[in-house]
């Protein structure tokens, strides 16, 4: 587990974190840069509304050249037209100018409310001015929160390098090739194909496994930069380390869904496919009745062989039958067999942990899935019945 | 709109309502019959964990031949095994004894809790006595409740005849080829294969358009008897009014889905096909962003272009741009364009009715489609928080 407060850059990063104006109080942009050239990897949103934001930056990332990432916080920058696309560009321009790189080094990201303008006067003096690059880790993770209720870091060594990785998202969270907003950067020695690899082998485990709320969201980027300052490192072992981090990430992440109160972690296994696995594990994941009953510590079984039966769509899953399936809560098997009064005591208990596991074997085959998810809860509602335009 | 108070049954159709303590207080078992031979057609879930009732049921309902629908409600009979079909077997028994009719002519149906045997012994004393049959559709609607705040009751004339449909369900509700429970009777002498076209035809604009929660139950039946008694009438006429008691019940399911407030109507046009018009508005009517602003009469039409926008996975919603879609609240339009501060008063008028509309149209072709759901509140977390196994 990582300790926030004691997580500094990798060597040759610097970060600046300030107040623009966009919100009425705390930080709302940020920028991630590198003092040395670094080689750049990146997955975005598939959404048909994805922002001026997210399609400037997929190009700039195209040819993994990246050295900067800025993020402005509580405006998205979405479906907004062709003053959408011009802002992006300006504030991009900003920052390159800032670092003295070429726009095309630079990522931006918007996240927040749909439909407004950004308000670019704020941004061009907050940005033409001296702005400080002495921000750690912590304050940049907290200056991109919009509804998150903490800053969400995370930091492995690898050899003699470290990634710190950090992210933001709490709602609109079922990530589709990417997630909510997470960058992580190293000082580690990588070429771009194999950061890329390494970046997309992780997120298809993690940020792609992750559901709060079902709806994806339009400013999804998940980014890594490595600009080689500790030399190089084994590629497997650099893997595993960005499987970590983004893990890490992405349970922080489903930890603080919207009105979350516990982390749900939902593993399939005995699949036909680990499509099939992870369609299967996403269904019990966001059933609203799966998720309240989570919410409730009630470990109403039934409904979660209910959301397995509810996938009914794909010609593969019509071979799941009651017979083939057992469900599990925590380490004790429910399905079949079903609870006795004894058993029933002992779940509550499993029920009430700050993070509950759900178990599925469909009897089909070897291939298994784990995602990642939270209860549903009355804080959800609140949010987003009062979270206004 | 149906006086529920007021509805009988159609001629040569009687109805036995009663208590037989599968809960605490109110009826829990109910019977529909006809006096006379009956054809009849029914729909069923699709989930691989349909109930011994479902699956008996399906197997009486092959040779169309019916004269007789069991309820019970507040146990689903669902993954209970070998017992469970016995269980429903004895049960259809009983009530062919009791109407003196083949047990092939009995559709059995139950709802409630998953996973716990069906009380036999209150069962068979119940229907075993000489229960009476003097039930109006009101007092059958009722007994066939779970968490719903009211009955469902629906009538319509066609020619000299009547169609009597009564219905229950309030959560786990996405229907997949069928609904929660509903019935229709009718005194109108209708041929098997027309009873069935006219059913299916309308259930698929109807129930099958309906979603609550995205839960798709286990005990989903729709069904309709008719027994000629008023004679034949014109076939068209026919269809239309099922597809009326249908659409009347289908939207008195939307309006009392678990803790709703309001019907949230979407109709998405301009598709290239009739399924992707269903497949968008499915998810717009089930995004739990959209449906939380709806709750709060936010008229945030940034969460519906995220919703359309989110739809990635089909090949023919690829053609899918910002440019081409359009979005309406009411008789609002507010994407393309945007809403000033004048507009947003009356929006918010707009998002405050209880009954809410939201149109969009995908600028791709003609197809079209229709879908029934309602808003998310605190109400449906606290009933399935706490409605324990």
């Amino acid at each position: 587990m990582t300790n926030s407060d004691a997580v500094e850059w990798p060597q040759g990063f610097v970060a600046h974190a300030g107040h623009a104006g966009l919100r009425q109080s705390g930080d709302d942009v940020s920028v991630i840069a590198s003092e040395r050239p670094a080689v750049g990897a990146a997955v975005f949103t598939q959404s048909h509304f994805a922002g001026p934001s997210v399609l400037l930056s997929r190009r700039h990332a195209a040819d993994q050249r990246l050295r900067a990432i800025v993020t402005v916080a509580s405006n998205a920058n979405v479906a907004t037209g062709p003053e959408g696309e011009r802002n992006a560009a300006e504030l991009v321009g900003l920052v390159a100018k800032l670092l003295g790189v070429p726009d095309q080094e630079v990522l931006v990201s918007s996240t927040g409310v749909i439909g407004r303008q950004l308000p670019m006067a704020p941004l061009r003096t907050h940005l033409g001015g001296q702005p400080a690059f002495e921000a750690a880790p912590l304050a940049v993770a907290s200056a991109m929160m919009t509804t998150d209720t903490h800053p969400k870091i995370s930091v492995r060594e690898v050899g003699g390098a470290r990634i710190v990785g950090v992210a933001k998202g709490v709602g609109m969270i079922e990530p589709n090739m990417a997630t909510m907003l997470a960058y992580l950067v190293t000082d580690a020695e990588v070429g771009p194909i194999e950061l890329d690899n390494a970046l997309r082998g992780a997120v298809d485990r993690t940020f792609n496994c992750l559901s709060v709320d079902t709806d994806t969201s339009t400013s999804d980027t998940v980014a890594i930069l490595a600009n080689g300052a500790a030399g190089p490192v084994d590629p497997d072992e650099f893997a595993a380390a960005v499987h970590a981090v983004c893990l890490e990430l992405t349970e922080q992440l489903a930890r603080d869904g919207e009105g979350a109160t516990k982390l749900l972690r939902v593993v399939v296994g005995g699949a036909a496919s680990p499509v099939q696995a992870k369609r299967v594990a996403k269904s019990i994941l966001n059933s609203p009745l799966v998720k309240t009953a989570v919410h409730g510590a009630d470990p109403n079984w039934g409904r979660v062989v209910m959301a397995v039966g509810k996938n009914t769509e794909h010609a593969e899953d019509q071979a799941i039958t009651p017979e083939g399936v057992t469900v599990r809560f925590g380490e004790m098997q429910v399905y079949p067999g079903g609870t006795g009064e004894a058993e029933l005591a002992q779940l509550v208990e499993i029920m009430r942990r700050d993070e509950v596991e759900i178990g599925v074997t469909l009897g089909l085959g070897e291939a298994s899935a784990t995602v990642f998810g939270c209860d549903l809860s009355e804080g959800y509602i609140r949010i987003n019945a009062d979270y206004t335009t």
